[in-house]
């Protein structure tokens, strides 16, 4: 009756088949008592609470997945408001009792999800490791003595191993992704801007974003959708104009082989390229690019002034609890009172020289794939070298929220022997959220790594993302604008693309207009008339260049729907009856192609 | 020969009237030696290097105005680089010989534009004043008893009093537009990142601007374009989207009774009423707005952290040449050093905070229009106060280029006396630039100010700045898209606008279809057929919209060109012949709606 992974399709498939979601509430506190790890969460919705609200679910919407996240338990980062649950940051002395929930919990709410709890974090979400808590360290789902990335590690433990179906991170540097990759996951990091902050204790707020951690693309995408939207109480917040990418034909930019570092973890080196093999055989071109001017500015995250914005967030507080920083926190924290303004505005110009270098990067390739994480450490590794080893998790992530982009981590398979999984992580320019998410899901499918903790789980096709509306509209040509004819870069010139040539349906008639230049067809259809149909061609423009397009077109021709052989009502090319006076009927040559060859053989 | 004002239109003119470039020269030569006011240049083109780039341009390109600014003389703030002559930035120890031309120089030379010297300035671009200065303080064409603005005082100057065609000033609190004001000029100030700043010493690097000085709206935007174009070599350099405006209801948004604030100066007030009298006049809607958020973000650029951007232009001389500073710019650079990164990054917060208050802002309105500065004052008043006295010169200005912003200067008249001239700026947001000019240009026009000392000057129609086409196509509705009709709303919802309601040519017939659902007309032309024409509208609409609408017009209509009876041809609605049978023929009730009246009353 439970699905052992929550993911949003199994769970909506087991409530439409009768589940009660005063049923799940109840599996989810026993299966949160029966986990094995004590560091997933740092608070939880006392058990009374959450039946109340699977109670104030049914009595507000009493159908059965009425809401979009009707009765879906998740799981809270504990940097992030939850009205009723303390915030602490993973810091006992920092602890407060917020109002009001985050905006972004608050219109999950509203979508019908339950918050099971708040998850344990890199403190002050400063880490990519897992381990700077004082609330323990919570460890990858498929070997304890490994660690389970972070910062957002509770948040990714619980979903990984079946206590929530999804669950909000925070990303800076990497905290939505990391632990995505380490618990075999779907870490969906928006645009910065996207997602609003209110209600996020800060790390960079500059360059803070809100994460899903999912099973499925298709599930961390629909949640962030509930979450997405401007709210002016964030600075940072922005009015998304969502990016597109080609539909077919995408161009991935993969590492060339001088900016490779997998830190002598092979397994995962193998494992990126595989990914990049299933990339190749889902119709990808793989280009490998100059990853360098990304690297130098991953390394400014850290290394630069930015850290400062760390300090900003509690300056007031380390001031006097100095003591109750995790003490690698608080090394990194201090370090920024060595940077004046002018550092940070030179931190600017180089991270603005550096991003006109990446435009050169662009240019190649439409989508960036990189290996989420590089490698993995054992917890004791981590602990013995906090620093370093923590900076090996983010090489190929940091510089993602300093360039404003969106990313889907997915998991990429588990290393030779099936131990630990690794992930890959899709790039995109600003807003490409949406764009990524169906290349993103393919991949996924494609991997087959299961999700989280069922490695072997299949993913739900329910999941399954739809390939994007490419946003083009069809025209069926006839005459001048055919593949070769004279007019045919009117379609070319616009971007314009052939997807077929065929025929018409068989009751339409064409004629040769008299006294058109160049020469020109004139359509009709004729209901009563039983013909072979007529040559044409299907090409697909922009709804603009198709504006455009029409408004060209001189009388007496102009832009109906015209039946094609297979049925469809696609815009083409019609003729206005008056002007057929005198024209020659040319039907039976099938096509004007077969006019022109003809008018050429007598001319010629 | 030569006109006193050596706009682009009048000096093109007089080119085409035989005058040649060497005799410009010799009179633009004469012209400086005349000159009263010694403190315009820092250094000048040697005479004989003039007259050789006047021969080697008509080497180069011997037929009048075959390059855009073909012999057009200009002067450079001397704080851009001109290969050949020194930059100082107003601090003779500073001092350097640049090897290149600064971008936008070479692009305008390239253009056929010749280099007569480097004009003064507030040191290192600090400060509106123009006093700031160890080359003494340019002063107002209009009364050397004033300041000239700054801190692009000597090129206000020179092209005020006729040695210059145009000149380059930056940009970063107002210095490109507070002169323009004082001098009777039109200042063009691009969105930041529209025109590159490779060449040219930094003030604030992440918000200078390169700006024109010119004595038409015409003149600054033909110059622009000739400067714009994206550098990779610019950090901050960005590929530019043109925005759009509305092409007429323009919503100007005005300052506030609250928010108004002159320093006492009635004439400046009076005139900037008189300026929204003229706006009300060419048509725009008059909306007062808040400027608190724009006005605290003012405050931001010298009483925050930018500041240290100044610093960080100058740190490395500063340090070693302290004592070459003019002191009130030495006080407000050194000031930077008290700001930590902290309170860089805190800056930010506040910076990005406040656009979220001025979006609501923007909502009322699609330009604003505000005093360029609110008052003037004598030389000898700043230098007895010169960091309060300068502030008022800003509080109009020093917003923009944090928030990204395009502005227009325009001269707005002289004080009552004629003594003195005020000036207002439009501002749009980032890449209105073009859009911008023509209300700019029209204002300027109906306010009949003249062109620097030329007070009384017509403005040269040539130089007029075009409406701009509004990218909108035309279409003629004839049923159930006419107003108030049940599909008129997929016109009005995408933004469809109606132009005028109006009859076809008279040789078109109307038919009810039948089985349509709504009911719907076919409409034929029938050259036979001599009727009364038939009513429709013609609407406007984008192209997208247009061709969205198109995709959506099921068979048998189409859309195709009509005669109007006014001879014009335009898109609209036509039928497929086929469908007129069994149809009823209605051209003799002129139109579709008496149709439907005639149906409703046998109905109802």
């Amino acid at each position: 009756m439970f699905p052992a992974f929550l993911d949003l399709a199994s769970l909506k498939a087991a409530y439409a088949g009768g589940l009660s979601p005063l049923d799940l509430v109840e599996e989810v506190i026993a299966r949160i008592e029966a986990s094995d790890d004590p560091a997933i969460f740092i608070s939880r919705t006392p058990a009374d609470d959450l039946r109340q609200a699977a109670r104030d679910l049914l009595a507000r919407a009493p159908e059965a997945n009425s809401l979009l996240l009707w009765g879906v338990p998740f799981a809270v980062k504990d940097n992030i408001d939850v009205a009723g649950l303390p915030t602490t940051a993973a810091c006992p002395a920092f602890a407060y009792q917020p109002e009001r929930d985050a905006t972004v919990v608050a219109r999950l709410k509203a979508a019908g999800a339950l918050v099971i709890g708040k998850t344990n974090l890199d403190q002050f979400a400063t880490g990519l490791n897992g381990t700077r808590s004082p609330y323990g360290a919570p460890r990858s789902v498929f070997d304890s003595a490994y660690v389970s990335g972070g910062s957002s590690s509770g948040s990714a433990v619980s979903v990984a191993s079946g206590l929530a179906s999804f669950a909000l991170g925070t990303d800076t540097a990497g905290s939505g992704r990391v632990p995505a990759a380490f618990n075999n996951l779907v870490g969906i990091k928006p645009t910065p801007g996207l997602v609003p902050n209110v209600g996020v204790v800060p790390a960079c707020r500059s360059v803070d974003v809100v994460t899903v951690f999912a099973g499925t693309v298709g599930d961390g995408v629909a949640i962030r959708r509930v979450m997405d939207g401007y709210d002016a109480a964030d600075p940072f917040s922005k009015v998304a104009k969502p990016a597109r990418l080609p539909v077919s034909g995408l161009r991935i930019g993969v590492l060339a082989a001088d900016e490779r570092e997998f830190y002598g973890n092979a397994a995962y080196e193998a494992l990126y390229d595989a990914a990049i093999e299933r990339a190749k055989a889902l119709g990808a071109e793989i280009v490998p690019f100059d990853y360098a001017p990304f690297r130098l500015a991953a390394e400014l995250l850290y290394s630069g002034p930015w850290v400062a914005e760390r300090l900003a967030a509690v300056k007031d507080f380390i001031a006097s609890n100095a003591a109750d920083f995790d003490p690698t926190v608080r090394t990194i924290i201090s370090g920024a009172t060595a940077y004046g303004a002018v550092d940070a505005f030179e931190g600017l110009y180089k991270l603005e020289a550096l991003r006109q270098k990446t435009l050169v990067e662009w240019q190649k390739a439409d989508v960036l794939m990189l290996p989420t994480s590089p490698t993995t450490y054992t917890v004791e590794a981590m602990l013995a070298d906090p620093i370093a080893k923590n900076g090996h998790f983010g090489r190929y992530t940091n510089f993602a929220n300093l360039f404003g982009y969106a990313a889907i981590a997915i998991p990429a398979g588990f290393d030779a022997d099936g131990h630990l999984p690794a992930g890959i992580t899709l790039f995109g320019l600003s807003f490409c959220d949406d764009a990524l998410a169906p290349f993103a899901d393919a991949m996924h499918r494609a991997l087959a790594a299961g999700m989280g903790r069922e490695r072997t789980a299949a993913l739900p096709e329910a999941s399954k993302v739809a390939e994007p509306d490419d946003g083009l509209v069809s025209i069926v040509v006839v005459g001048a604008h055919l593949t070769g004819m004279l007019l045919n870069h009117e379609l070319t010139g616009s971007g314009g693309k052939l997807v077929k040539a065929c025929r018409t349906a068989g009751d339409y008639r064409l004629y040769a207009l008299p006294n058109t230049t160049p020469p020109k067809p004139g359509l009709i259809r004729d209901p009563g008339f039983s013909g072979k149909g007529l040559a044409v061609e299907v090409w697909r423009v922009t709804p603009e260049a198709f504006g455009r397009f029409v408004q060209n077109i001189p009388a007496p021709l102009g832009i109906g729907k015209i039946t094609l052989d297979d049925g469809s009502q696609v815009s083409g090319f019609l003729c206005e009856p008056y002007a057929l006076e005198g024209a020659r009927e040319i039907t039976d040559l099938g096509g004007w192609r077969a006019y022109i060859a003809e008018l050429k053989a007598r001319n010629g």
